[in-house]
């Protein structure tokens, strides 16, 4: 994927944040501002993507994302199919290709391709004729979920740029981070990662992000904290002490907002473990944005699909 | 939820037709009219929910009321999701709720709810902004069901003012007797409930209906049967000491068919245990009503979702 | 189901090619021909179906039979709705019939059927008012997969009439076997069937095919070659000795390539098993038509569709 230099969208595939420019993010944050306002305006279809076909290709569980995909394609008024792989037929890479390049052949557009194995999605687009976008692979990317949580931070802070933000929770096991990191790095602000020691790896300083083992030494600093999901097998496998000691270290709640900015706002990828990253009283507080992430997922992703159609007036 | 005085459509939601003034319920069947002739007309499809999105959150499995909602909200434009959950995530009323205001916020209208505990869907419409539709919650409501054995008795009799309806079967643990109950007795219809004492409760009689153990006790009386579909588990459960008395006590068949009136009208929400409830050649005869029932429930919840969304002409 | 002499569509269902005359097998290769073309013309979509409602009923598991239609029903703008049986509810013919006719009942205009029961389409058919399709049927038929197969014959060597047409694998087990037998025999090709004597039954004669348990005797004759699935299943039933020795002696490697005809063209109803049935160089190469197949498919679907309902300008 070539790097472009003038705003405009050349790419076929939405493989990662790492893969885009500053400029090339903008383009997708001020299309999904255009789409985000539709509900508002009772123009709540339009016909951009007619005749078109979207695939969801979801080879992990997933109701949300995949929903959310559908949704935003129905939207645009794409017909939609839902290919929900067991995960039987995937064991060997050619047979995975094979079950796209078929699926491919029905005359689809995208597809919306979900996978454990990092770099699943960048080898479809290798192999296929039509857009790619990545919707989680592995512990490697999630585009549209670090694009949205970009999206929502855009629209209540009025900015990105100079604003710094906390990632807080198992950094090394989370697609959302790292596309959360490539994005926001590139957009100008600053990111801390924050958890424990056992779930943050050393070397993710690398990515240009400081590195944090306690968020009390970081709070006051942030303008954003964005508060991972806690994944209970992770516990399982000794990852952290415990459920309890973790909510109590990195979890947020109303005496820790006390000690934040005035202003800060806090971003969670749902679905939230209620009284382990975040307490009720502070998931339902003014200060989250919980919700409008899920309604800004969708115009985001709307963006995508239609930056990918060729509806931008752009070369693919 | 208040009651409306004036024939006008007023409620954002339809959570049980316990709720319903008779007013109400005459608004959803002069609608359903309506929509019922639009396949004989050949205008198969209207506009009226374009851009709107229907949401299918069932926590029971279901496939024919998921469906008929789903088709209705089809013919009339609206955009369709089915959201199935899987038991795990709901044991926690906060998740439930989360869930659900998860869903709501990727822009949903209408979310169409079946859940296993009573007063679920009421829950949710006191969290939700969009409109809540109870598709059947325990053992409590099922209200489209209600309207559409309403609106059929309606249909084929003329009128429902006046005539006795039987509703034969395990009352205890019936959703459809509740509604067809709070429905018919507003409607100026007398009921009578039947069936082995195990599964009469005798405090129903608080809801306006005559009691009966034996349904050649009160089959002359009748002009409609309602046949509820027994449940096999319930007779492991000693409920009632087995099918085939079931079905010599109740089921409706030739024999007790020529000692019931002329024109007797029998309805039964299927799927049927043939040979069980009613004989085959009883369901598939002139007196039986089972397949117009399906037609009409389509039609019935195309009114209802028409009435939620605004398009009665009149406030929400 | 009457045999059409004039070369007009009459038929209210396809339940297999042994119904159809040479005349009718034409009038849907030439109605797929428009739809083929669909794609490349940018008219992605018709209102052929609108308001129309098609009905995946599959009683085995399958997802690209089910896409595939599903697709090709949206392309012409009908509603669909996937209903996926479990295998309980059919152990009675009665039950059966009741779940197809309640589903109809919800004004559907196709039925697409897949069913292990040899005949439970037809018994559909004589049941139902909506159009019947025969998705597969047990080992009977699967009449538009043997459709694809001749359209794509057709549409790369330019006629049907003269060619010679190798089927190889199970026969004995292969509905899309017996469904490319009829329709290629009435189309006038000749048809030779090959395989372990095992899965080759003698008796298949009867059909008007010509018997082969050698690739290597009959490849130089052949025009097509027709690589039918291996099902793994059957091994372990005894009916060949080892994937090893089948692949040795009937799967399409370069070798045996070099020793066909030199336009030789190679068909295998997916997914395709590679290094079974077929090598991957040869399945990637310039003989294969595989993909095509997939996409033809859509083409084929669309044209039953449109001429079951109606739009051949032919009375049903």
């Amino acid at each position: 994927m070539s790097k472009a230099i003038a705003p405009r969208w050349s790419h076929r595939h939405l493989l990662g944040l790492e893969d885009l420019s500053p400029e090339e993010i903008q383009i997708i944050l001020d299309r999904a501002e255009e789409f985000v306002d539709l509900r508002e305006n009772q123009h709540l279809k339009r016909a951009n993507l007619k005749g078109k076909v979207v695939v969801n290709l979801f080879f992990e569980p997933s109701t949300r994302t995949r929903t959310s995909f559908g949704l935003a394609a129905k939207r645009l008024s794409a017909d939609t199919i839902d290919f929900t792989a067991g995960g039987s037929s995937i064991s060997k890479g050619e047979t995975f290709i094979d079950t796209a390049k078929n699926i491919e052949a029905m005359g689809i557009d995208v597809m919306v391709v979900r996978h454990a194995v990092p770099g699943a999605p960048h080898l479809l687009a290798q192999h296929l004729n039509c857009s790619v976008i990545n919707a989680g692979d592995g512990a490697h990317e999630h585009p549209t979920q670090g694009l949205l949580d970009i999206f929502t931070i855009r629209k209540v802070k009025g900015r990105v740029k100079g604003l710094t933000v906390g990632l807080v929770g198992d950094i090394s096991h989370s697609r959302v981070a790292r596309s959360n990191i490539h994005g926001l790095v590139k957009m100008g602000a600053k990111v801390i990662v924050c958890g424990p020691p056992t779930l943050v790896p050393a070397t993710i300083t690398a990515l240009g992000v400081e590195v944090s083992y306690r968020l009390d030494d970081i709070l006051e600093r942030c303008d954003v904290v964005n508060l991972l999901r806690i994944q209970f097998e992770r516990q399982r496998n000794g990852m952290f002490p415990s459920i309890h000691e973790y909510a109590l270290l990195f979890g947020m709640n109303s005496e820790r907002l006390r000690k934040a900015k005035s202003d800060i706002l806090l971003l969670a990828p749902g679905p939230i473990n209620r009284g382990v990253e975040i307490t009720p009283e502070v998931a339902d507080g003014p200060h989250s944005a919980i919700l409008q992430q899920v309604t800004n997922g969708l115009a985001v992703r709307m963006a995508i699909l239609d930056l990918l159609c060729g509806h931008s007036g752009d070369e693919r």
